[in-house]
C-alpha cells in the first residue's frame, strides 16, 4: 500500500490532465480530459472533477496525502486562483478551493505550467544535481521557471521565471503582453516561423508552414530559415544570459517543441551565449535539452506538492514523525 | 559591553572604509583609507589591514564576531576571491583568507557591492518590510542585488542582481563588458552625460558635464537633457521589470548618484516601468529612492555577516543558545 502518493493536475488550455504519482516521481494511475476552452468556468471546472473523480475512485486514493496543480498562466497562487490566456471563463477562478473541495480537504499547492516543469526537469530530468537552474519551453509560448539555492523558486505568486516575458529588445516590436521585445515575441515557434515566411521561406508541398518546418529547412542549409533559428537563439541566449546575471544559475534546460530543433536552435544558441552572458560568474554557463517529455507538467505538479509538504514538515518537526 | 558587534568593510576603487557595527545596525567605530588602486595587490592589501588594525585596537573589538565584505565585483564567495575592475592589483585576491588572518581567525562574510547595499537597504532603509526587493545603485556604474522570500539572495559566487549587465537592447552598443545594450550602457551617469553633450546640449559656465549637470538642465526643461534621463529611464525599467518578471519583486530600490535626478529620473521611470511590467503579478510593482546613503556599503557588510550567522545558527541550534 502507497501512503506517500501526491495527485497531480496538469491543466491547459487543450487537455486537462490528472495523476497519482509516488515519491520517485512515478505516474500510477492516469486520467485525461479535453478542456472545453470556449465554455463558461463552472463547465471546465466539471472536466476537472471527471479528472479528480477518476483518480479519487481509485483504490490507491487513500494514499495521496496532497494535491499539485501546474496550471497555465497567469495564476496567483497567494489568493488559490487562475486566470488561464486560453480559458476566458476563469479569470481569477478559485481553483485551490475547489480542488480541496473536490479531494475531501487535502492540501493544494498551485504553480504555474512553467514552474511546475522546472520542479520536474530539477526533481527527475536535466537539471537533476544543480543547485541554480533555469528551465524553459519553448513552443506556442515560452514560459519557464527557477531552481535558486537547491529550491524550487516559485516566488509569492507561483509565477517566477517568466522569462517569455522579459524585454531584450526594448525598442522592439510590440508583444501582447503590452510590453515590447519580449523573448517570446522573438523566440516563440510562431515567431520563428512568421520571420522565416516574411523572409522569403516558403513551405514545401505539404504546406507546414510551423517552426518545426522551418528547422527542417534550416538543417538543409536554407539560408532564410537558418537566420530565424539564429534570432531566435540570440534572444533566448540574451533573457538565459540576463537570469544568469540576476540570480545565479549554472544551467539553463529548454524543453517543449522548438528544444526539437536541436542543433539548429542550440549550436546558435551557446554561441549568443558567449555574446550576452559576459561577467565571470556566468561565464560557466550550460544550455541543453530538457528530458521529461510530455509528462513533466504532471510530475513537477507532484514535485511542487511534495516539496510544499516537506516545508511544511521542516516547520511542524513533530508532525508525521 | 557589546557582544554582538561585526565588523564591516567596505571596499572600492577610491577608498576602503571599516567599520564595528551593533545589532542594530548602528556604527560604533570607523577607519578608512584611500584605496591605492593602482599599487600591486599586497599594497592594497596593507590599506584594508590598517584600517582593520584602527578596528581591532579598539576596546570595542572584544565583542566583535564576524566580519563582513562588501567589494567591488566581480567577486567569488565560494573561491573567497576578489577581482575589483578598478583595482588591477587583485585578481583572483584570496581577501577572505587574508582578512580572517588579520582578524584573529573570526568567520568571514564575502559579497559584492550591490549585495551590500541592498541587505542594507533591507535592514535599515527602503526595502525593510519587503520580502522581494530589487536595490540598485545607478552612478559611475549600475550595480543591485536582490532580496527573495525575506532573505538577502547573494547567489552561490555573491554577485546575484548584477542588474547593469542585463542587455535590454540585443542589437545595441556594445558595452565594455563584451555584451550589448547593457543596462549600463545606457543608464549610468557617464552615459546620460555622453548621451546629452550628443544631442547638443552643452554644459553651463562651470564646465560641469556630468549627469548631475545634465539632471539641472532636465529639470529646467532642456528638451535634449530630458530625453536622456527618459531614455536611461526605460532601459532602467526594462531592467526592473525583467527582474520582477523573472522572481517576483514588489519594490525597486535605486540609490547612487544619479537617483539624486529625483523626479527628472523617477517620473519617466514610472511611466516607462507600465509599458515594461504588464503581466498580471508584476503590475503592482512600485519604485523609489534609497534611503541609507554612504553608510549603506559598511551597514549591509555587517548585514550580510549577521544574516550568514543567523543561518548558521538555524543550522546548529545548540550552538550560542
Amino acid at each position: 500500500m502507497h501512503t506517500d502518493l501526491v495527485a497531480a493536475l496538469d491543466i491547459g488550455g487543450t487537455k486537462i490532465a490528472g495523476a497519482l504519482v509516488d515519491g520517485r516521481g512515478r505516474i500510477l494511475l492516469r486520467a485525461q480530459r479535453p478542456t472545453p476552452a470556449r465554455e463558461d468556468g463552472d463547465t471546465v471546472m466539471r472536466a476537472v472533477e471527471e479528472v479528480l473523480g477518476e483518480l479519487t475512485r481509485s483504490p490507491l486514493w487513500g494514499g495521496a496525502r496532497a494535491v499539485g496543480i501546474g496550471s497555465a498562466g497567469p495564476v496567483d497562487a497567494s489568493a488559490g486562483t487562475v486566470s488561464p490566456v486560453n480559458v476566458p471563463g476563469w479569470r481569477g477562478y478559485p481553483l485551490v478551493e475547489r480542488v480541496r473541495a473536490a479531494t475531501g480537504g487535502l492540501p493544494v499547492e498551485l504553480v504555474g505550467d512553467g514552474v511546475a516543469m522546472t520542479a520536474a526537469e530539477h526533481w527527475q530530468g536535466a537539471a537533476r544535481g544543480h543547485d541554480n537552474a533555469l528551465c524553459m519551453v519553448v513552443s506556442t509560448g515560452v514560459g519557464g521557471g527557477l531552481i535558486l539555492g537547491g529550491k524550487l523558486h516559485p516566488g509569492p505568486t507561483g509565477n517566477a521565471g517568466h522569462i517569455g516575458h522579459i524585454s531584450v529588445d526594448l525598442d522592439g516590436d510590440p508583444c501582447p503582453c503590452g510590453a515590447r521585445g519580449c523573448v517570446e515575441r522573438i523566440a516563440s515557434g510562431p515567431n520563428i516561423a512568421r520571420r522565416a515566411i516574411e523572409g522569403g521561406w516558403r513551405p514545401g508541398a505539404d504546406g507546414d508552414m510551423s517552426a518545426a518546418a522551418v528547422a527542417v529547412a534550416a538543417r538543409a542549409g536554407d539560408p532564410v530559415a537558418v537566420a530565424s533559428f539564429e534570432r531566435a537563439a540570440k534572444a533566448l541566449a540574451a533573457g538565459i544570459a540576463a537570469t544568469a546575471t540576476l540570480v545565479e544559475i549554472d544551467i539553463a534546460v529548454i524543453g517543449g517543441g522548438v528544444a526539437k530543433a536541436g542543433s539548429v536552435l542550440f549550436d546558435p544558441l551557446r554561441r549568443s551565449l558567449r555574446d550576452y552572458a559576459t561577467l565571470s560568474f556566468v561565464r560557466h554557463l550550460t544550455v541543453g535539452p530538457a528530458l521529461m517529455g510530455t509528462d513533466a507538467g504532471l510530475v513537477g505538479a507532484a514535485a511542487a506538492a511534495l516539496s510544499q509538504e516537506a516545508g511544511a514538515v521542516d516547520l511542524r518537526p513533530a508532525v508525521g514523525s
